[in-house]
């Protein structure tokens, strides 16, 4: 596949030509018009009836159950920034797309051309109703911490905001396999992430909540090592800045690297953020998670050759890629099918555990901490981690096991994947200059 | 098929067999994983990019060309009255499906959690990016005369509020056939519309619109036959109430239907609501639209007995079904295809006209004045005459010529009907235990 300014034309070519990437099906048989008296009225006025005496009998007689929005108000979109709603759409298209390719979740994009924070709030409340989840998406810090925490607050269907959770959720994933290869405990590494944006944020809590020490973590922002009592500090940071770092560590990246087993960047595109330098400062056997895009920190071959024993970034065109997709849509499909309130962190790390051991099992190697987007057993089993999670946290209101949810999962996916199968021949039938790639 | 209470459990049995009626499905090829390099990132970037700098350009890369919010808070759905956005979240997928099956329009239900008019107004407008149209459903009156004045004001896409101006559309196609069929014009006759909601007031509006003389038009609510003066009016009916009755008729419906030659009644279920007598008052070869669901306000083995020429329902089991499905989807492609700002009475008059020229041109009867809702060679018809009036209104924002548009909408729409015939086998077979029927 050919990259660059000629694969982004391409691309630009192809959402011309499909016209947007995802469409409003039936999924009922509508053999004849007069299935219409079934699905709309007068058959459908039985169903309202029933769900108007008990609001919960919307899951079972819509697509309640299996609905997510996809949320943003275009104020961080990619790489691009507070580009608005409209160029926000097709990523939330996209968004939508793997949602349905690998978690078998309905995901609608919506859009909002609000940047109020309090409106955004109101409006996704008021569309609630017709959801069983909310992603949250793009949306600029440090607005996403207070809509995030007044939606998840007030609605009783889960609020994810997948730049920080799935980040978050994706990353220990990736860790913790990272960790078994060089023979060292989650619990006793110096950390230090590099970043401390809504993701990095995510990370260094998520990692705290799965066991890691806070005394043994840094974290740093672009004005240097976050301490406690430190200037430019909002309340976000302030709480990291005064559970780690209790030495009061000052300096900027480099310091922060010095003889650290673990570096997590999630800050601005490199190469050059993180040098060879700061690797070979570093602990023995690094490891080092190099996340921005388009291009990551430091580059794979730089760090290798500075002695970092595993390197991860965000690009599908380097070995360990630490890809969301990983994450949120089998996240979604256990949540759904249990219909969680919420999610919490048993969940999160219940979904981490299980992503590590999908690669575990196939049998780690330092290009290998992580599996690929397209080893799909594992959305069904991951799907399955999260359901019993909420099952064991009181989260969910239906009670399945395991093997249950692994089943139900993959039944919705893979009868997902048998449509997908024949509407693509279809589509690539309908599109003769085809090949895309 | 068996109406009445099995047929009602049975439709029920059926919604929570599928779990909703709808789902989101991409719309281009996905053959393999890679394919998300091109739809996702870092592909989409470049679609995200050029809208960025042209906002318009959204209707080139997203599915929003194509995408209709059905928008309802519940509070007046069906015959159920104020069941609130649960409960009328299925009515609103069966909509969907509807929008899908006869105009190839991907319209989403989105159901609000407040009834508040002005959060309505907003939560729309700010859900608004996604969407290349808005359908209003279901919402009380007087609300929904403020919600549509706002919202029509205030967005650049098309607002419709099916209730009333997809009704009024589909009774004037009928009532123009049923004129030529007793050699009768609009603008001589007696008209009287019976109930004066949200569509009755609709109707009158377009007759008028469309050449009917007010000075030979009443209007009756439960208080009576509507005149400049009375009481218990509101500010719409006033409206109306001071163009209509000139010599201030007084009386209720019985008073109303003498010696007029059209009774057009949206008023509450009957029988009885219309006597024969009524009927055997009205002028020489009377037309009856007795439209209350679910059973007329007169039945039309009654209307015919006593002397109606022609009797139109609501009902599919009775010849003449003035039925909505005839209207929104074809209207709403139409506008689409054109990117229309909103919808005028010129292009709402097309879509009569249009409707009624495809009846007419079979062959009209006295049991067939307007087309049943499986003769689809209607809808991409009616979206060509919707064009071209849109056109001519300019509120287009794309010019095409009926004949253009005629080609578009009958590919767009023939195209879903190839992707539902291939997904109904599917589907059907994965329920062993249909028919449903």
């Amino acid at each position: 596949m050919e990259k660059g300014k000629s694969f982004l034309e391409r691309a630009l070519e192809l959402h011309a030509r499909f016209k947007g990437k995802i469409e409003v099906m039936p999924k009922v048989p509508i053999l004849e018009h007069k299935y219409f008296a079934i699905w709309y009225t007068p058959g459908v006025a039985e169903p309202a009836r029933v769900i108007s005496r008990g609001e919960e009998k919307v899951f079972d007689y819509t697509s309640k159950w299996n609905s997510v929005a996809v949320i943003s108000d275009g104020s961080r979109v990619l790489g691009l920034g507070d580009v608005g709603p409209s160029a926000a759409l097709p990523v939330m298209e996209g968004k939508a797309l793997l949602f349905k390719v690998l978690g078998g979740v309905d995901a609608f994009p919506i859009v909002l051309n609000t940047k109020d924070p309090d409106e955004i709030v109101n409006v996704v409340k008021a569309i609630s109703p017709t959801f069983g989840g909310i992603n949250l998406e793009d949306i600029s810090t440090p607005k996403c911490y207070y809509v995030y925490e007044q939606l998840s607050k007030q609605l009783t269907i889960p609020v994810f905001h997948d730049d920080r959770f799935g980040t978050a959720v994706v990353v220990l994933a990736g860790l913790m396999n990272a960790l078994k290869i060089v023979g060292k405990k989650l619990s006793n590494v110096r950390i230090t992430v590099v970043g401390a944006g809504a993701a990095g944020l995510a990370v260094a809590d998520l990692l705290l909540h799965a066991g890691a020490d806070p005394r043994k973590m840094l974290l740093v922002d672009s004005k240097g090592i976050l301490y406690e009592g430190r200037e430019h500090l909002d309340e976000w940071k302030t709480k990291y800045a005064s559970i780690t770092n209790p030495l009061k560590v000052k300096g900027g990246i480099a310091e922060a690297l010095k003889d650290v087993d673990v570096a997590i960047a999630l800050s601005r595109p490199g190469p050059g953020v993180i040098t060879g330098n700061m690797v070979r400062s570093m602990a023995s056997d690094p490891i080092v998670f190099a996340l921005a895009n388009p291009v990551p920190e430091i580059l794979p071959e730089e760090a290798k050759e500075a002695g970092a024993r595993i390197v991860a970034t965000g690009r599908s065109d380097f070995p360990n890629q630490i890809n969301n997709a990983l994450g949120f849509p089998a996240i979604f499909r256990g949540m759904l099918d249990v219909r969680a309130r919420y999610i919490d962190y048993d969940m999160m790390i219940a979904a981490a555990n299980e992503i590590a051991k999908v690669a575990e099992e196939k049998g780690l190697e330092e290009d290998y901490i992580i599996p690929r987007i397209d080893e799909i057993e594992l959305y069904p089993r991951e799907a399955a981690a999260v359901a019993e999670a909420a099952c064991r946290s009181g989260v969910a209101r239906l009670k399945v096991s395991y093997s249950e949810e692994l089943e139900v999962a993959t039944s919705i996916i893979s009868r997902t994947h048998k449509l997908l199968k024949v509407l693509s021949k279809y589509l690539t039938k309908m599109t003769p200059e085809s090949p895309l790639f």
